[in-house]
């Protein structure tokens, strides 16, 4: 098959077109054994009929041209002829349609095609970007999808979940289901299709465009009625420079150095060579610091060095917080003294439309093999090794959550929203311009680091595409990997020739990156925060069945709702469960799901109902609301979940558990009490407590880790 | 008009009958003067062929039965009929199918219909809930309103905007525009259809739904080529009992009082009649408390009545904490000593079943003339009057929002985030088992209340939904009303005959209740305490002209990102605006919108840019993003603003600012001091000023402050 479309392609080629013709499109897609509808080309009334005749009718009628991309607007399609009149009558309809409307175009004739059979009417399509490569697009067809935009895509190559999963994510799914006493469409055909176009994509990548418009539908299978493709270079943004290894490597000694280097180390306190120094060694630094400075003897009390040629000992990563200008020879020297990274502060780069001189420096990054994080960034945090490599303020609290943010500004918010919560974090890294190390190097290290259970990233674009995709593809598997990505940067120059193309909104496409590389899409900064402080508190859940325990009826409710708006499954209760719940609740309370047990109850009551729900093995999850009473206060309610949870625990395997707090002040500390044990608790919240569980099932789905 | 619908509605009553066929429904129609396609009724092939040949070909041919509702699903319809032998053929054919189908179905004859011309197959309808009456949908027909759901709703009786705003509501409005070369249609006719629509059922409001599907739109007009409708007894829930002047007057009387009585006052402190008395002392209360207590002579200092009749002087309102069987004799004594309302705390009532008791507990509340508020509720804090009338701790913090909720968890989590944010507030109401007193009522006592700027509930159902948007209509033009409507509650039994009615989900009526009270709906609790301590705090917006300045360019993007997911649009900036932005900001900075002034600039530069914006007459509101940098400082920042607030406000009318805080824990006292000087500042947060913002934004438009 793969000749057949190899020489298509280059006769293509060969004639200067960049579109193949209908005609052209349905012998590429037969070669991958998918099944269009068959027609031939008809040049006159008579050879139109006689076609007709062998194919049996009615059958539909297009024009063929290379010039002619939407049929129907010039009048060039009829369908339903069901004589040889009709068929007479229709080719020369079309005939003067065309000359009409698209005079002087290079006709090849009139298509004369069987009628497809009555089905549904869909889309499938694929469209190129360059940091992604290619995607293919799910739709329902006519105009649905161009009213609704109701479609899906998924990165190139898809799995079997991609494809059936695409299925699922449209709105408009019900009618390919038993819609309207019609059977159900056979979805494993479709599947089959898209999987097959993806197989052509990735053997023949210069098919840039597709559009398989309409796909019909039926119990039986699909058929693909028209199609049309575009070709085009496919260029792919490309940074690999350095293995798995290599990458792992030079991080492990950036972020656990011996020894640091801080270029451009200063004793005026006004100055950032100053505070980053001070930081270092405010953060409790426990290995060698060489602030390098050619006018000082000393600073804060550290011996000063003229050069980084002159430090007697290895270094392993430097701050670079000098002149924009002299970047990249400081990066030259480190090149020569063995230093594995440059963590480059300084600005005046890209940022500032300065491309050349980023560019100067990463060449010269590549040269000497020194690894780049930024430049124009705040520095880094790394807590395992009480590094503060930054010109902010030290930040020491230890914890499982490494962050990276793009923007200064939310890098800001992290340190800032990290102190008042007392969130622990292992790491939070500036990756600023990024003109070397990116996201997709600090998933490799966050990802192999022992001390990282759960990644948390803001970003604005990615650059390398598939390296980010690989990337987290492995980590993801068993860290939590949650990511805010900036709605406005755009991929640049991608085709609209086709109406995948136009629907391929770029944020889809991040969204189809990010959910094939495992990743959990969330929609603002406090939502990232409050996943990156509360996630890794939480074991993995073992299946969806979801439960809320309330004692505020109103609280239960707005929880539930925000359920439904989470994609959290509430699970429906057995009878027996039921009726082991309704011993423990008053008669008034409301059983089923949630779980009400009503204001007025005891700390004996939410222990009781809360350790029945942690030791029943159908309960995967379980959602707490709290109502702030008399009987039971907060530190009392919170003290009884930890005694509930740790009796649980010696018996059954750990289950997630979040809690939404309703009450005055004193929930505050509760919260803090219940989250130093594993609860992550919101005060004041009915959608907090969800959206941390839904990000955590989010995950835990795509890794697999959740049977469905 | 009337008589001959009022003639052909007791017509099919007198036969038993509750669904009108197609042709009595088009009659209705047409006594409104809505179009319909011509047609005739045939009994026999060799009508049907003469109908055909009057009206002209091609045709269309129904089954008409009382019998049969959805005559498609039998095979008694067909379309296109072009010559009198298919009408024949098609007349034999649809007998038959329906014989097959529907065996010994009532059949009419067959009518025979003018096609209808090519155009934008829409569907018209209406439902009927007790709550709130009629609702009338609009959607985009075929398969796209059951497959996609994509539909709007608006409740009786429609105002030109109503119907207007429904079609601009549906995702695929786009089809209704110049779409594939056709041209628009006529909305206008179609808001015609609607509005006479809503006419007709306010004269006939027992037409419980109807379905007028397909409605073909053309750009000439509109034509309904099939209809049903259902009758039924359209009950109301209605209880109406008060005018708005007594509602006031007893209102005023409950939260202002001169004198308040306990019932049910103790001096065990472990008792909730010892702590409402405390914290109405405690709140600072300056009027009379009469504890009343056969046992006592005295709480907490102040002298105990035996009964209210001991009571020597006028008594407003009194709070009852006695056991739920004794209260509606209480309410009775109160009734004969002239008290206008019960603060009813004791629970025991329909929230546990004993829906009885609380019958009775009406009854002799509406013999005796005393309002309720609750049962089963925590009380009202009302701080104008320093009144805690509660048995929670006190809160009397003074602001200009009034706050009530249905849910005692709710108002525990509403009292709790008061405290911790300095939340400032008129009033807070339990309104709990709500057996008399209920929204509309607070909404009539707060909308003429002068120190309550902002109403916020937290809503779980609404009894009396006419009484309610009567009162909301009027209070929210003037005042902004935000509602938490928790999703889960049903309306309760409403007809499914129509497609409208299984399409109209108790949610969407309610939001479209919302609308038409002029009432701003949040989806979460977090947003509504958002918006009750924000909104009251900024002026109104003249214009939709919205604008973004930062220091921070990442945090710029989340705005925006958050602006049009909120419907918050972002003007386009005039070139000479544009140029005057860049001169203040480094070259590298971006103007446009929004205007990234750039990390590193000092507080001159957020001056001068948020001057320009505040005093430039085409900036109507700003959002306002803050990195944290040494250069300039959280409060540096937030004086900056400040300053500048004033000095624009000094020569221009106020706008309203929100602020978006990234940087370290000082951001929060930032925050504190922004806010103080009414610029609603949210810290580590892309998400919450924009909620905020655009809840205003909601407001003013559907109060029509704003001219679009």
């Amino acid at each position: 098959m793969e000749s057949v479309v190899t020489n298509l392609l280059s006769e293509v080629k060969k004639q200067g077109r960049v579109h193949l013709t209908e005609v052209e499109s349905k012998e590429v897609l037969k070669a991958y054994h998918i099944k269009v509808s068959t027609g031939y080309v008809a040049t006159d009334q008579d050879t139109a009929a006689t076609v007709a005749s062998w194919l049996g009718y009615p059958v539909a009628m297009k024009i063929l041209s290379p010039d002619i991309s939407h049929k129907s607007d010039v009048g060039g399609v009829r369908v339903n002829l069901d004589s040889p009149e009709a068929v007479r009558k229709a080719f020369s309809e079309i005939m003067q349609n065309v000359k009409l409307h698209k005079p002087g175009a290079n006709i090849q004739g009139i298509l004369v095609d069987q009628m497809a059979p009555e089905g549904v009417e869909l889309v499938i399509g694929a469209t190129f970007s360059r940091q992604f490569g290619h995607a293919v697009m799910f739709g329902l067809g006519g105009i649905f999808i161009e009213v609704a935009g109701d479609v899906a895509f998924r990165i190139v190559p898809l799995t079997r979940e991609d494809a059936l999963g695409m299925i699922q994510e449209i709105r408009g799914r019900k009618i390919l289901g038993n819609f309207r006493g019609k059977p159900a469409v056979d979805v494993n055909t479709l599947a089959d299709i898209m999987q097959k176009l993806s197989l052509l994509l990735t053997d023949h990548p210069e098919i840039l465009e597709v559009d398989l418009n309409p796909v019909i539908a039926t119990a039986a299978g699909a058929v693909v009625v028209d199609a049309r493709m575009a070709l085009g270079e496919p260029k792919r943004i490309s940074k690999t420079l350095y293995s798995s290894e290599e990458i792992i490597t030079g991080m492990k000694r950036i972020f656990s150095p011996a020894g640091i280097a801080v270029i451009g180390a200063s004793s005026d306190p006004s100055k950032l060579g100053y505070s980053t120094v001070k930081n270092i060694i405010d953060g409790g630094y426990k290995g060698k610091i060489y602030p390098i400075n050619p006018k000082a003897e000393e600073i804060l009390g550290r011996k000063c060095y003229k050069s980084i040629q002159d430090v007697p000992d290895q270094v392993d990563v430097a701050v670079i917080v000098i002149p924009a200008k002299n970047v990249a020879d400081a990066v030259k020297a480190l090149g020569e003294k063995g230093v594995a990274g440059a963590i480059v502060i300084s600005s005046g780069f890209a940022e500032i439309g300065n491309n050349e001189l980023q560019r100067e420096l990463v060449a010269k990054a590549i040269e000497s093999k020194v690894r780049i994080l930024g430049p124009n960034i705040f520095g880094i945090y790394y807590t395992p090794a009480d590094l503060c490599a930054t010109f902010c303020t030290p930040y020491t609290e230890k914890g499982p959550t490494a962050l990276s943010c793009q923007s200064g500004g939310v890098g800001m918010a992290i340190i800032g929203y990290s102190r008042s919560h007392k969130m622990g974090v292992s790491s939070i890294v500036g990756v600023g311009n990024k003109c070397d190390v990116d996201e997709d190097d600090l998933i490799e290290f966050f990802g192999q680091d022992p001390n990282t259970k759960v990644i948390a990233m803001h970003v604005e674009d990615i650059k390398d595409g598939a390296a980010f995709v690989k990337a987290a593809q492995k980590v993801s598997k068993e860290k939590p990997i949650v990511a805010l990505k900036a709605g406005a940067t755009s991929l640049g120059e991608r085709a609209a020739f086709s109406h995948t193309g136009a629907l391929a909104g770029d944020d889809r496409i991040y969204s189809a990156a990010f959910a094939k590389a495992g990743i959990v899409r969330v929609s603002n900064l406090e939502e990232l925060l409050d996943c990156a402080r509360s996630i890794s508190k939480l074991p993995v859940p073992k299946g969806e069945n979801v439960l809320i325990v309330t004692g505020a009826g109103g609280l239960g409710v707005l929880l539930a709702d925000a359920c439904s708006r989470h994609q959290i499954q509430l699970m429906t209760l057995d009878k027996d469960l039921d009726e082991a719940f309704k011993k423990f609740i008053p008669p008034f309370g409301a059983t089923g799901n949630p779980v009400d047990i009503t204001g007025g109850e005891p700390p004996e009551t939410y222990e009781a109902t809360i350790r029945l729900a942690l030791e029943d093995d159908r309960v995967d999850a379980l959602i707490l609301g709290y109502w702030h009473t008399l009987v039971t206060p907060p530190l009392v309610f919170a003290e009884t979940v930890i005694r509930a949870k740790k009796a649980a625990e010696a018996v059954k395997a750990p289950k997630p558990i979040v809690a939404s707090l309703s009450g005055d002040v004193e929930v505050e500390r509760a919260a803090t009490l219940l989250e130093s044990h594993g609860v992550p608790a919101f005060p004041y919240s009915s959608e907090k407590a969800v959206v941390v569980l839904s990000a955590l099932y989010r995950w835990a789905r795509m890794a697999g880790k959740i049977k469905s």
